[in-house]
């Protein structure tokens, strides 16, 4: 079937549904607006079965999400989307472009969580923008926002305690959210070390895509380790 | 008289009356965080009598301001303030950091105006923020943004007016607020060709400090041309 898209690191297919679409997981891995390229071994199929088990989780919770179920090893079967341009950041502990644009120390534990929206826009790298740069762009509405907001909010309460439980520290995490055919706002893209920073309970060791933006080593090793805790668990 | 502060194109003086300031404005120019230095001969003066001017207008219609009088060609006399940290940006027509950070094409009139929070730090740029970041920093209280957002929005539409029939266009501008000694919310700094830009309404040309910071000529004479525009007119 055809390809309707590829991403830095999925692929999106077509399916003899016009509703559904087939999600592939690569292995490659980018960083610093596309800057740093490489690939990580096993890194397509770790996402790919992290993202299921954590969308099912989330809706068995009650969050609408566009996954339907897992094809392959590393192939999601999921509703078609438009995609909302903007992604929503959602941050419990300072740590990445936080920590520098307000000059606090990796690992501040936040009193208060932070919620951040950003231009999901490659040429401008992804800019930080508020909620007028989104009625000005037309991205969307007032009512999608709240909607992203209160979806973003429970989802953040959700998966900290979810992983908190399998050691995990949920640090920050980026989401995509989308309209179905019929207007309905999903959770997209995927829920992975490539969109969330996670740090171990006990260690404050980093568990996520930072191993590879700043080499700290042991990149294949991390993204098997929470696999490991996320869906064997 | 002891200095209290000295900026990059003003200086802050303390008086006999502990609620009141003296503000010198200096000719010193800077733009880029800093980065490129200059003088302008008679900017002091210009954006003095400006300012005065601008403030006066303001509180006629209801603006709270720190603005007392005018002491001499360069300096006015204003109310003690303690600034709020956030400066606040409000936009008619795309230019600056607006054009870059969305891909717009600077001159675009925006279909509804924007307000943009910049955190008032030297060392970190200036960044953009957003309320979360407020209220994680404890810059300013939900109560008092609202505040800082009504006077903006007002002021905009005040000086727009104003500076329209005056034939300058209001393209952008940056406002910072401060509470006296009773805790009210007035507007403090200054409203000048280095704090807003300002386009003629017919040419289109630029009449502000952007002649400076692009190195488009005729700056000196454009500062006395907008002096001229608004304080004699």
């Amino acid at each position: 079937m055809a390809k309707l898209y590829e991403g830095k690191a999925k692929i999106i297919y077509e399916t003899d549904n016009p509703d559904e679409v087939r999600v592939l997981f690569k292995d490659d891995a980018t960083a610093f607006d596309g800057k740093k390229k490489g690939s990580i071994e096993g890194k397509g199929e770790c996402n790919a079965a992290i993202s299921a088990r954590l969308f099912e989780y989330l809706e068995g919770q009650g969050v609408p999400t566009h996954y339907v179920e897992r094809l392959s090893a590393k192939e999601l079967l999921c509703r078609q989307l438009e995609i909302i341009q903007v992604e929503v950041v959602a941050r419990n502990v300072a740590a990445g472009s936080l920590a520098k644009r307000l000059g606090l120390e990796e690992g501040l534990v936040l009193d208060r969580p932070v919620l951040e929206y950003y231009y999901k826009s490659d040429e401008l790298g992804d800019p930080l923008i508020n909620r007028y740069h989104i009625r000005l762009l037309e991205l969307a509405t007032d009512e999608q926002l709240d909607e992203l907001d209160r979806l973003a909010w429970k989802i953040n309460e959700l998966l900290y305690e979810f992983l908190d439980e399998r050691g995990l520290r949920l640090v920050d995490f980026k989401l995509e959210f989308g309209l179905d055919s019929e207007g309905t706002i999903l959770l997209g893209d995927e829920i992975s070390p490539d969109t969330c920073r996670f740090w171990d309970v006990e260690s404050g060791e980093k568990l996520d895509k930072d191993r590879f933006r700043r080499d700290l080593g042991r990149v294949e090793e991390t993204y098997q380790e929470v696999r490991s805790r996320i869906v064997d668990a």
